[in-house]
């Protein structure tokens, strides 16, 4: 089971992780692309790797654009798991 | 460019159209799956369908539920792109 992390150690760590925030309990980040097609593409990356690590986004998309929020249902928090799929997603959008 | 159909159109062929409503001025519906594998595999169904049709959903994925409201907002309305793009998720859903 995954430990919720503090308020603290997500603080300490969100500086590392670019363009993320803290979002009503969640970490939060908007992907903007230059396509539908750019931006479905990173979705299918990125469903590969939730499936992966059997932890699995909340996310909306609009066009080339997707907002994702991350936390882990069971521990009732954002867990390590959370930072490894934000920073997943964020090596996928970079390339 | 799209015309908008009236409300007493949309009222009338909605019941044709099954599990979707008008919700906030958009067709809705949401669909719900037996896995995030089930769900995504949908999903990229309908993004191909969505550009070869150059008509996109806003679209809202958790784990096996996806939450879709469709709207032509070039035309300000509902219109019969929307109705095709929802009738295309409907047969992609039912195999």
């Amino acid at each position: 089971m995954a430990t919720p992390l503090s308020l603290a150690d997500i603080q300490a760590r969100l500086p590392q992780l670019s363009g993320w925030s803290l979002v009503n309990g969640k970490l939060h980040k908007q992907f903007v692309f230059s396509s539908f097609i750019q931006a479905f593409g990173w979705m299918s990356g990125v469903a590969l790797v939730a499936e992966k690590l059997d932890h699995h986004p909340e996310w909306m998309n609009v066009y080339n654009r997707v907002t994702v929020d991350l936390v882990t249902h069971d521990a009732h928090g954002i867990t390590d798991l959370d930072f490894e799929l934000a920073e997943r997603m964020n090596q996928l959008a970079t390339g």
